[in-house]
């Protein structure tokens, strides 16, 4: 792996260079929540198209449709596909990242603008919205081509990539996108690629890498109580059955305020966690320690901070979110809410499905309204949902990524799964049928989503030289192909 | 009381110009909880003193302060004062009533604009905000008052008048403007009040006139749980305690679904009604059939009407309003929410007071909590509240006012209590300490605060009589005075 010290030597001498493309791409707010923003997003499509072209790679601008906002036509910024080396003896790698980001204002509590990327060399920290999340992922490997391009480095693999600016606001379009270029066969963009590595996710703590093989699912339910015909005031209480009252008297058979779930059948199938899983993922207690004050610390379900882990990753979970069309100001109004909707969902785990889970929430629901004997109405809607996913840790992406780990950080990562979802790993799961490998760039402190998100400058570098590495181990590494 | 006839004349032969002058009234839209209105309830007031000056009425403009609106100083609009008549052989009576009106658009779903009076001599009612509340009552008082000017009749009563513009707003700085009147002692404009005399509220049914003599007073509560320094995703789940989950518990410990208060101790010492209450305000299943219909019908606890008009208005009764600090939106949000505030109240009936109430809801509010067992956050707040109201119906001004209900309506009036509060009449029974009487004009089909609110021609102008007839029988009936 001779080319690859270069690189690493490369990687070392445009430090700078790297960090000032980073401030490049901050300051470009590419909000795709916020419909103001929406040329902003168009913009850093473009501008991450044509970075990708510098290097050489073929690229593909796609169209995702339209949306209407306040009666006005939205065009959806494009995902931007990329293809580089057409080598059958290689192996090809799909890379997953996002260019869009979180809305921020400096009036949120930031400590500096959002958008202009401060660089803070004494704590080595890189403070600015995307700067995490996941611009400074994306822009690792623009690093890593334009080190092989400026070296003349042939890379070790064929890389395809996937690029959204839609992530943030329900990656509109993108399934479809993959479903579709999956369905072309042979003339897919997808089509020969072997496995899947996205980084858009985080370390469990401040000091040890990991690599993320588990995501839960999710089922999301509203239960709709109504009666009267419109909302009544509170003077009229006494005489009629309350839609507020049954709701919450539903809401709160759901659940334990210890978090067991109390709808008979959800654990089914769930098997108990073996040793590798038990401590793989949770090396010492200084490590969790971290997480676990992360996680709200002093609420935590248990004290023992095992159980807390596994309770958010291996477990499934319901989480009551809040009602639709009750009350939901400050201070008081007298008033009987004719029609409420509790909203709640549960996050799950294999063998669970969205499909399995919703019979028997449903069933459960309208067995315990209908012994409530009231005379009002009831029904429990399926609001989305998706599988939860778990990949094969003892796949050779995971093993090069593994090794790639202990070269560049010089620690065996941490074996993690996470409680929430990114549901366009399933997706690709699914489809392309091959290993996805989640390989984060960042800690768990960055802040991903909050003010002063950030990234630390060591992340950045050794996260360029993680994904490089990362390509010569698999090009390496005994495999199938 | 030959004079009454004539006065009675008078209604009949001045109905057009009466209609007229309401027209003008409703014409000037009042609404008080719409700033860009305030100057409109203003104009609203000096054109109601105008009209009570016109026929001899002493007034005065009391000013009740001001409040900010978005960092502009808004001069809360007067009450005005009235009195005309100083003997000190007959009766003082106070009128109470308000001039101002909740909102009203067309586009609310009126189908005639909402301040032009639209007079449907079909049907025989009158549309427009603010016809039956509360400018059609006090508008009868007008009448009574242009009646004995324009005959050059004494009244039979001293009147003193106090109408505010406020009332849909809270009656800001009313109970201030009572207590210190009443505090001046003989100077105070109250002084020498026998009973006090409201018009601001409506029949049980669209037949029969009805005195009402009880209101159920309110205690309102938030329960406040927190935990999480922040919002969490639930991605979190199975991990911490939720706050949610625990406030959603405690809510369902409150009330049953069949209406049952579950606190101990809040139904001590309520009588059981006696026969008088059970029968006199629930004459006929017709008469009730209307008002259960209105209160919801298919909705209600109980198949039994008098069961059911009972539950509203002379038993306790506590309703969930809603939830600060959870997802309130449609669709999905999956979000555990840091700290949630769920709000209910009580509505209360004699013996119970908020301060009594207020100490068995927070004690076992607070035991539940500590049963639970969490590590989360919790305190009960009392938002605010008032007593309930109950008058003597054996007093002189309930017997004259039932026979001048007989005189023109030649029906017996219901006597009923209401399930809601109107917080001046305990503020003038408390401190003038005197006897209070509610002596609606309108119907219950009225719709006040509704979209097409009316006031039936005939209720008007019968109203208007009603008035006059109550202050006739107050003034010859045997009294202590």
């Amino acid at each position: 792996m001779a080319n690859l010290k270069d690189v690493h030597g490369y990687v070392d001498s445009h430090a700078d260079d790297f960090i000032q493309r980073l401030s490049e791409a901050v300051a470009i707010p590419s909000v795709s929540t916020d419909p103001s923003r929406r040329g902003d997003v168009h913009r850093m499509a473009l501008w991450l198209e044509n970075q990708l072209k510098r290097y050489g790679v073929q690229t593909r601008a796609v169209p995702l449709g339209q949306q209407e906002v306040e009666g006005k036509i939205l065009e959806y910024p494009p995902a931007i596909l990329g293809r580089i080396g057409d080598d059958s003896k290689k192996k090809t790698i799909l890379i997953y990242g996002h260019f869009d980001v979180q809305p921020a204002e400096k009036s949120d509590g930031w400590d500096t603008e959002p958008f202009e990327l401060h660089v803070d060399r004494e704590s080595g920290k890189m403070f600015g919205r995307g700067s995490t999340d996941d611009k400074g992922p994306v822009l690792g490997w623009l690093n890593v081509l334009e080190a092989h391009h400026a070296l003349r480095i042939e890379l070790p693999v064929n890389l395809r990539f996937c690029f959204e600016g839609l992530e943030e606001d329900g990656s509109q379009g993108l399934d479809d996108l993959i479903v579709t270029e999956t369905s072309k066969g042979p003339q897919g963009w997808f089509h020969g690629v072997d496995c899947v590595c996205i980084s858009d996710n985080y370390w469990l703590n401040t000091r040890t890498p990991c690599l993320t093989y588990g995501l839960r699912g999710i089922a999301y339910y509203q239960i709709i109580v109504s009666g009267p015909g419109s909302d009544l005031h509170s003077g009229m209480g006494g005489a009629v059955y309350e839609p507020m009252t049954t709701l919450i008297s539903l809401m709160g058979k759901l659940v334990s305020v210890e978090g067991r779930i109390l709808i008979p059948g959800v654990y089914d199938g769930i098997s108990v966690a073996d040793s590798s899983e038990l401590y793989v993922p949770f090396i010492s207690p200084s490590q969790t320690e971290a997480y676990l004050s992360h996680s709200g610390g002093p609420i935590s379900l248990s004290d023992d901070k095992a159980t807390v882990l596994m309770g958010r990753t291996r477990e499934p979970s319901l989480s009551l979110h809040g009602i639709e069309g009750a009350y939901s100001g400050a201070g008081g109004k007298t008033v009987i809410p004719a029609t409420v909707s509790g909203k709640f969902s549960l996050r799950l785990v294999p063998p669970q499905t969205p499909d399995d889970i919703t019979k028997k929430v449903v069933s459960f629901i309208e067995d315990e309204f209908a012994k409530l004997k009231t005379k009002l109405k009831m029904k429990v809607e399926f609001v989305g949902g998706g599988k939860p996913w778990v990949a094969d840790t003892n796949h050779w992406s995971y093993e090069a990524a593994k090794r790639a780990t202990e070269t560049v950080w010089g620690k065996t990562p941490n074996y993690t799964r996470e409680g929430g979802s990114i549901p366009v790993t399933l997706t690709f799961a699914d489809n392309l049928g091959v290993n996805v490998l989640l390989l984060p760039m960042g800690r768990a402190d960055d802040g991903a989503h909050s003010t002063n998100e950030k990234l630390d400058i060591s992340n950045f570098l050794n996260g360029t030289k993680l994904l490089g590495t990362y390509l010569y181990e698999v090009a390496n590494i005994n495999s199938d192909k």
